[in-house]
């Protein structure tokens, strides 16, 4: 995309009412757009990135059988009410709104309904039409939908808000051994997609609280200093205990040593629930099983906030210059920056590589504007594409290309024959 | 995809209070679940089909120039106050809902907000810090984004509902005249938009009401007894009238006589407004023009629902079968169905042919289900997908395919070597 076309511009300052560091990033960039505490719009360099996270966790629930849907905001009363989650005193950010006529034949519904903030409900119901035999499951099915909450808080930028696309998968098996060997699926397609969004090595599966559903549950906790949980580390074992459940009883459970524990503050970018027979008991989710008698499916729930994890990428791995995307999340994988000073040949040799790139199927940012070097290089930085590629008279006299990493600052000459190759590496 | 492993199964009749043919289909063939009036969710094989007809829009928005955004649906009143449409006297389908905690610091903002039914005030306020100058126009940006509204009817299935995403694009130009090149430019997309779903040449240009922003504007109407809108045709000048603003007065201006006129009812699959400087103007948004002075932008309006046009595909395609879907907007573009009866050299044969075509980027529908034929045939022509590829140990035994067109029923033999190279024209 040529930059001179790009509606978003940077800015210098982020909003004086701006308080969390991802979110004034992203604002300064042209990334994000706030419409009013705790809701944010997504400009174009924006939502590309947040597709992209979008893209590596819709490749990694696909490759555990997950089928995906798109379930409504909007959500029936009686459903909720039937596991006791409708009244606010259960739940405490719930938005109910009232429909202005109920064209339902019967007239019997609730002119009141929720926006869901979560999916149990609503699945679990729809889903018993179509498991009618334990020959039908397991079955996982996801969605990346638009959840709301009534938060009080709402000063993390990006990771809090009152509206947000979340990825929420459901998973019913027949038993609970169909369940576990599941729930540790999933537990490992998460550390993936941490790993491929670029905080693997910050991220710990950290053993929590299971909540009203469980005893237990699993929360994925990227140790950060803007977090609001409080997480145990054991290093060597690789796994994290949460404050709020780290007992000596746990410990022991666990074959952890108090000693061997770091603390940290972290933020939580993913969970899996253990939810048993809870919601499908209580919503008569019912099959068949091999003797022929009704049973419940076991389910779990499993939660990755893609918004919430940008702003964690942002928070962790920003610098005082800009932020600094990982390749896999980046809006472009390359910021191609022409230096040309209204040199008609250099502007020729970098409209030539953008559009060679093009055609190589690499997506770049092409920063053809007519401003100062040193503001397309302080952009560049503040928008934080991993690959910046320089043209000017110096490196078209060479021959060659300079290519930059971000994250590092290093740069090399890459000659013009290669480059290429050299970025599809 | 392995139909076996697909969750939705078809089912013979449709719910009783459902009495849009659209939604009839739709949830029989497994593509869509009812959550209550007006309010459906997406299942797999409805999502598929619902993202390959954004995928349709997305490049055509594009290839004129849209650069794509993602805005919130949580809405401050304030803004909607500005322009005089908070009211519920003004616009009687607004879903409005109280924040618990308003945690703006200055405490001075209300706490009640709107869930956007459509995007014309954010869009215009956000925009203003983006074009500073008559240099920084024309600009076009768009977005496919959940609306919700409170309708009093909602018994078209999913044509008309209170939650759903919609493309809705704007347009910022410095006057008139750069306003009108981008809105013919829009109608040449949407055109070819309502071409590549498959309903070219049922779709009119028609003129019709500008509602309270400008005096005329333009639908795009697709004729079909379903439909709520009654158009005025004239075939050789392949436009039409909306019989809301049909008047002598207006056929004269138009060039248009009564007697060249045909009626019909049609479907609104698609709307472009003139905006003139009403939002502009009202919200504050000005840029200044060459002469250094305050000018306000022109600006435009342009929506499409992606779902109301799934919708419509199928209320004008289908036949007493089911649905057939045009190739652009299948949910895979080929159904390969096995008849092996338990004969593993068949199931060999179709696993082959299914792996065969993954590797040449064809995506298929597997149906591997070890059901009757009959059964077989009658899902695959409910579901619509266009091309059946039927392997059988007759097909086998000849050495060939039967390819079995959904639309017509025409049924060839293509032999096995070159049966890719028929499914790519």
């Amino acid at each position: 995309m040529r930059q001179s076309t790009l509606f978003t511009k940077t800015r210098r300052e982020a909003p004086k009412d701006e308080v969390a560091k991802n979110a004034q990033l992203l604002i300064r960039a042209g990334y994000i757009h706030k419409e009013m505490a705790g809701v944010y719009d997504f400009l174009p360099l924006g939502l590309r990135t947040l597709n992209k996270i979008i893209g590596v966790i819709r490749e990694e629930m696909n490759a555990i059988g997950g089928q995906e849907i798109l379930m409504s905001s909007l959500q029936r009363k009686e459903l909720w009410e039937t596991t006791d989650r409708w009244d606010d005193s259960k739940i405490d950010n719930w938005f109910k709104v009232d429909l202005k006529h109920d064209s339902e034949p019967d007239g019997s519904r609730s002119k009141e309904v929720g926006l869901a903030f979560t999916h149990e409900e609503p699945i679990t119901n729809m889903m018993e039409q179509f498991i009618p035999s334990y020959k039908d499951l397991p079955k996982y099915v996801y969605q990346f939908q638009t959840k709301f909450r009534n938060e009080k808080r709402a000063k993390s930028g990006i990771m809090r808000t009152r509206e947000f696309i979340m990825k929420d998968m459901y998973s019913f098996s027949r038993d609970e051994e169909q369940f576990r060997e599941f729930y540790e699926q999933c537990a490992k397609a998460y550390q993936k997609i941490f790993s491929r969004v670029g905080l693997g090595d910050k991220t710990f599966r950290t053993f929590a609280s299971g909540g009203v559903f469980s005893k237990f549950s699993d929360e994925f906790q990227t140790v950060c200093d803007a977090g609001e949980d409080t997480i145990y580390i054991d290093r060597k074992k690789n796994i994290a205990v949460n404050k709020e459940v780290c007992t000596d009883e746990v410990l022991a459970d666990l074959g952890l040593s108090r000693k061997d524990l770091e603390e940290a503050k972290a933020i939580e970018v993913g969970n899996i629930f253990p939810l048993s027979t809870r919601f499908s008991k209580t919503l008569l989710n019912r099959f068949k099983d091999e003797a022929g008698s009704e049973a419940n499916p076991y389910m779990g729930s499993y939660g990755i906030g893609p918004a919430r994890l940008m702003g964690t990428i942002v928070e962790v791995l920003s610098d005082d210059k800009g932020i600094v995307w990982p390749r896999e999340v980046a809006p472009f994988p390359v910021h191609l920056v022409s230096i040309a000073h209204g040199n008609k040949d250099i502007e020729a040799e970098a409209d030539h590589l953008y559009d060679s790139l093009k055609e190589n199927g690499i997506e770049a940012l092409y920063d053809d504007r007519d401003v100062r070097a040193g503001e397309k290089f302080a952009d560049a930085d503040l928008i934080g594409i991993p690959t910046h590629i320089v043209i000017s008279e110096k490196t078209v006299a060479g021959g060659a290309f300079e290519v930059v990493d971000r994250a590092t600052g290093t740069a090399s000459m890459i000659p013009e024959s290669s480059i290429i190759q050299h970025l599809k590496k």
